[in-house]
């Protein structure tokens, strides 16, 4: 999609090795990119969230085992590399995606076509993401026009949780792609962007990126959401994920949960949008995946733009009280109305997910 | 209560002619007091929020129109301070209670004698909400006895939104009055105090007073609390009101309906504390209580304290991009455990209500 008028995806080779990423930790103050030479850069990457969103984690970990069998080939430095790259973040599920795909498609092979062919490798998960994405807003967009013909084209409400936009995959968006189709064709429409505290993805990312493709959008507190539903001005919730599990449960940013059930008392359709790579089909309830506990930092403190320029980071809170920080909850598969796949839409529940994928 | 081991009300009388306030939008970077002279001033001070919370609020508007009588006790005078104070905040019903009582004390009274006679009043209505509130901590804690002895001493995990605490009120606090007479008789436990966005009252007022007392708490994204239900660690929750309806809903900061519908998915009890001032008999439903909107800086913009001292307001989400800023939401009494009032504790029902105020 475009910043600036010009058009970007978040992850792209420069040159055999070395690969371009948008440092999204400067956003929205500063549009910075950042070359990556090494797995351990991929994985550094990864861990600070220069780059995050499911999709995204699982591109920058393929390009990072390539960048690993640049320096060394071997089968035990793949497993290395697999394992240092895993180890980055807990419960995103594209991430183990993502790095056994790239082992399967390496251990067979010669060591001296190994980097090369991961070069390849990368490059396909990254050029199929985008695809994956674009059908993922194919088939979401039908909701929205469905609404907007219900309101008689009157403005459609659409609410979404931290980002879950092209900034998050390579291009497009998992949640967003079905809005930016919806907003093209020239449906009439608005975002609520929840800010999405600590981290404040969506005051920062999904409205850097609403704003640079001109979808009308405002932010809101996180605590904001339930009321703007109560008032009956949301028509419908699309967010993202980071891992389902197989009967149909949700992790995503922790305060999704609070919107979906908000969502469901007051009649709002809920959707999560994903690539099937973010299903995990060896768990089976969402109470299985590790929830990370990050810095709590990112509680305390916050970064933003100084009046006279510059950017600065302030401690906000009570000096000496702690913080608790986990960053993603589960929101169990009753609450979801759909998900929105690269297949089509379905139920949140083990029958849905096998309907469109009994391939796996 | 007490600021680094001094004693403290948020409000007081300095002399005849005057009244002493924390200035509440410097904490918790800096601890600073002002001096209100005139009704002018305490409006400001209510609109500006320098003094906070639905019964500190209508203790400031008594003093406002203390100081108003001071500077001329006209009908017509008292009247237009009515007016001026009533229309600082819409949402909170201590306001006009406050209001509504002073003017029924000074209309038939004597011009000359009403500036006394107001003094007096203000200095009542605030002696009288500590009253309140220790009494509402005295029905409260036993709530909190409850929980402790079902869970043999381990501690019990207590959540509360935004500041609900003495710095809301005169003194003691209605939500955490309870909070703070069981800290005080020894038994083992824990607040999550959310942040509270946009104002952060919980990370900046709560998580201070809270720490001042050395009652244990951990600060949480507002997005946190429902995955902390989920998982079992919130065994109560106590939030305060600003204003509840004659059938129990209860509008009280951005945000608690959003936790209210978790505690009530995951089984929490889901207390409010409220002086009965707070209750509005005229209204049957909270649709009836006008939201206050405020402005879109309070969410786009953060003030905290700079790394190398100092205090600055830094611009956190993406240039240009606009928010909304509803102060309040309101939490249906379907979701609401109970009432703690200063009468005791009761259903969140009309007949709940009037079984405790049969006479009101």
């Amino acid at each position: 999609m475009k910043i600036a008028g010009k058009a970007w995806r978040t992850i792209w080779p420069e040159g055999e090795d070395a690969v371009g990423v948008i440092d999204q930790t400067k956003l929205p103050h500063e549009f910075k990119t950042l070359t990556l030479k090494s797995k351990d850069d991929a994985a550094h990457a990864i861990k600070t969230m220069i780059v995050r969103g499911a999709p995204l984690i699982g591109a920058t970990a393929a390009y990072g085992m390539a960048l690993a069998m640049r320096e060394n080939a071997s089968d035990d430095a793949l497993t290395k590399a697999h394992d240092l790259l895993l180890e980055t973040r807990p419960t995103a599920v594209n991430l183990r995606w993502a790095l056994t795909r790239m082992c399967d498609a390496l251990r067979n092979q010669p060591r001296g076509a190994r980097a090369a062919l991961a070069w390849k490798e990368a490059a396909a998960v990254c050029d199929e993401d985008v695809e994956v994405c674009r059908k993922i807003g194919e088939h979401g967009v039908k909701l929205i026009r469905d609404i907007a013909q219900e309101k008689k084209g009157a403005r459609v409400n659409i609410l979404t949780h931290c980002n879950a936009g092209w900034l998050a995959c390579v291009d497009w968006g998992t949640a967003l792609a079905p809005i930016y189709m919806a907003y093209d064709e020239g449906i009439d429409l608005h975002v609520w962007a929840d800010e999405t505290r600590p981290r404040n993805q969506g005051a920062s990312l999904t409205a850097y990126e609403l704003g640079g493709h001109g979808v009308p959008h405002t932010i809101l507190a996180d605590n904001a959401g339930g009321h703007y539903m109560q008032a009956g001005d949301v028509d419908l919730c699309i967010v993202g994920t980071d891992r389902v599990t197989a009967n149909g449960d949700v992790a995503n940013k922790i305060g999704t949960y609070l919107k979906a059930l908000a969502a469901k008392d007051n009649d709002v359709p809920f959707y999560v949008a994903l690539p099937s790579s973010t299903i995990d089909w060896t768990l089976q309830s969402g109470r299985d995946i590790p929830i990370e506990e990050r810095s709590e930092d990112e509680v305390l403190k916050m970064t933003g733009r100084l009046p006279g320029g510059g950017v600065a980071t302030v401690s906000i809170a009570a000096p000496g009280s702690p913080a608790a920080n986990p960053g993603f909850d589960v929101t169990p598969a009753r609450l979801v109305t759909g998900f929105i796949t690269e297949r089509g839409v379905c139920a949140a529940t083990n029958e849905g997910l096998r309907s469109l994928f009994p391939d796996r």
